[in-house]
């Protein structure tokens, strides 16, 4: 452990030139989504770059339909050491409204909150500069002390924030390239300011709309209602049946390929400080809403649930217009988890809708995507190793956490790459990423590159 | 009967100059919904006042805020006969689109629609100047030929296509002078060419709105679908928990003051030439959706129904959005029958809703109207004989019928003025009524107004 002490201290002897830097690059208004900030958005880059090619990586800003794509490369010397690769962004959201920022969003500054609690503050300060360069700095250690622990790739791309459009095309492009044994991700959260966590859970996605259609025109109701079908009546009948009365989704094979928490996950969850009440008292509710007998955060990062996004039919006006519509239609979104597979979801809820339709029925669907869960399994050993190595860093166990959301590059690197991502992060709750003033805590900054020295050498023992 | 069948006599022999005095009235241009057009209405009225004085009525132009009401009064010499008020409306709906009229719209004209089918076409021919003269020329007859049978006070009006805003406060404002034993009403059709009806029942209204408020903003579905409760689905389960699997409505209480059909009306209704298959198939359907074990006639007529007329929640556009919305909302109406009564159906909605309201939860109710169903007695005296007289005229019984739909002047006449109606008319289904080329058949106005002489005869029996 010689080598990883060095480090450590190095990353520690140098805060000031670090934080230096990473001034260098909140200070570039690497605004992906106005064209206007397309020449800071490619010096953004070419910083990086530089910053790369003086650790002795092998990097360059590759061209893309939109803002480039940085790829650089290191070798360690051990050839039997894993192949990482880490992924950030360093493209930026607009900083508006530009009002509410204390001090100007794209000159940096070190400020404190209470005495002796730093924070970085800026535009990109934790989503994503902050969070890339704890992981440059780690590397800029390795290579003042000695050598690069692991291969590693690293990929920065300039348009996270407007949605990654020229991503999956360059990653089609440059697979046998970019393919490494994991990824590593830099863009979620710790628990809070002295836990870690590690995101080893995202929720799929299945999104399906349905158009019932009854009659061959609106009817008035007075002379055709009770006599000719409501689509309205079957929607809701369908969406009524889609839940039993314990809060689970009655589609037939739903739940397959949903497991069980593994115990210390569920004991680690359940001794979490987190405060349900408050949580729903926050969005204006008391009663946790889904499956009977489970937890909120249970149900939030590891329950497959099923969802009504919108339903509209007949007349929506104001007053009253007694009217016998001759559709009506609903969006359902279904968040998949484990091994549920979104083709059997479709299959099984569009069986489910026909057998709910009346003879006098058509059903239309609509898909608008379909997407599987993606977890790292539990039982991964780069997941314990990186468990190992954070719990050395900061002395507490990192949270196992799920998120209801969807990090698509996460499904790009399973699908095109065939890779697992390890996704760990420093930012915390209330670091307002995408709004103003936003910040980064200066010891996510500092303990973040330390953490990533110790995740390195733990992947590579 | 001598003194009828002279009065039938008279009206076959004058049936030339009656039908001269009909296309006066059709020449004038009284739509009531232009303003353009308000010296024409009230030409229209005066007309008929004319009409009415030369028979005798003490008959007067009467203001309103709107177009004038034409009110005439005449007694017959017998002051123990009936008091009858009959009502008909001189306006007439707008004429466009004129282009697809085959003769300008206030040119009528008579024409043969097959050999020997002879028709009245010009706007208003079937609404409601064609019917309101039919019991004008019977007025005519009897005073031609000796006395007036019943005392009669006629009352039309000039706004009925555009709502009749200025009725209900001058039916208030004259209560005593329009109050008679029993309304005759000619705004309503036949069965068929050869077969008289007479409506009887027309289905009462309640129009609810309701809103279920759940979280307070709109949530991501990710970040809180299954722990916080979905407004869509507590929405969709009320709408569905609303009919059973027979197609009855569930809310407790619903069917109090809904009785059975007469056996013989319900065997006049089944023996009818109905084609269900034919009357669904037109728009569009196959299968009778309402109460299992029921006729498509006896629903629409004689049966309380709930229909849900407009639903709405959540991203209605194109795509998808994973939005858990705050609130949905649906307008609701139930038809009703017999003695049902409309605060009860609306007290009993609203408990339904709370009832199925989970403790996150809040509710809003709007009303949009509330009135009762209103029926003649199928053992009214005046029906039976009103049946009589049609049965000699026509040589068929005529069709007790019942319509989904509302005619506001039959709830007004009973609640302001406490009477019930008898609603006999002599328009087809064909008549194209608010469309172009609305015609009225010859034999509805020659037979119209021998009716009506039956009818006034029998009543006075």
């Amino acid at each position: 452990m010689a080598a990883l002490e060095k480090v450590l201290e190095q990353i520690d002897t140098n805060q000031d030139q670090a934080l230096a830097r990473l001034f260098q690059l909140l200070a570039i208004k690497s605004v992906s989504t106005d064209a206007d900030y397309a020449t800071e958005c490619a010096r953004a880059g070419q910083f990086l770059v530089d910053q790369l090619q003086e650790l002795g990586f092998e990097a360059s800003l590759r061209p893309t339909p939109g803002h480039p794509v940085v790829v650089g490369k290191a070798k360690a010397s051990r050839p039997d050491v894993p192949h990482v690769l880490f992924y950030g962004h360093y493209d930026v959201q607009p900083a508006d409204p530009l009002e509410l920022w204390e001090t100007p969003p794209f000159e940096p500054r070190l400020t404190e909150l209470d005495p002796g609690h730093k924070i970085i503050v800026a535009r990109g300060a934790t989503d994503d500069k902050g969070q890339l360069m704890t992981f440059v700095e780690a590397c800029r250690a390795f290579k003042e002390t000695g050598e690069f622990p692991c291969h590693i790739t690293v990929l920065f791309e300039g348009e996270e924030e407007s949605g990654s459009p020229s991503l999956p095309a360059f990653l089609a492009a440059n697979k046998a390239e970019l393919k490494a044994d994991i990824a590593l991700i830099c863009d979620t959260g710790m628990w809070d300011r002295e836990t870690p966590a590690i995101t080893t859970m995202l929720r799929g996605l299945v999104l399906e709309e349905v158009v019932i259609k009854g009659a061959n025109r609106d009817l008035h109701s007075g002379m055709f209602g009770g006599a000719v079908v409501n689509p309205i009546h079957v929607l809701s009948r369908i969406i009524a049946d889609l839940h039993d009365a314990e809060g689970r989704v009655t589609l037939p094979g739903f739940y397959d390929g949903v497991t069980e928490l593994p115990e210390d996950v569920a004991k680690q969850w359940r001794d979490l400080p987190f405060d349900e009440a408050q949580f729903l008292a926050e969005v204006g509710v008391s009663v946790p809403a889904g499956e009977k007998g489970r937890g909120v955060l249970e149900m939030i990062w590891s329950r497959p649930t099923c969802d009504v996004n919108g339903i509209i039919g007949g007349y929506t006006g104001k007053g009253s217009k007694t009217v016998l519509p001759a559709e009506a239609s609903a969006k359902f979104s279904f968040r998949l988890v484990g091994q549920q597979k979104p083709e059997k979801v479709v299959e099984a809820f569009r069986a489910f809708v026909r057998q709910r339709l009346p003879a006098d029925c058509k059903v239309e669907f609509l898909s608008h995507g379909a997407s599987p869960a993606l977890q790292l399994p539990f039982s991964s050993e780069a997941l314990s190793r990186a468990r190992r190595a954070l719990q050395a860093e900061w002395g507490k166990d990192a949270v196992l956490a799920g998120s209801g959301g969807s990090i698509p590059i996460v499904g790009s690197f399973k699908q095109d790459l065939g890779m697992d991502s390890l996704m760990v992060g420093f930012s915390l709750d209330d670091d307002r990423a995408h709004s103003p003033n936003e910040k980064y805590e200066l010891s996510s900054f500092q303990k973040g590159a330390r953490s990533w020295a110790r995740i390195l050498t733990a992947l590579a023992l």
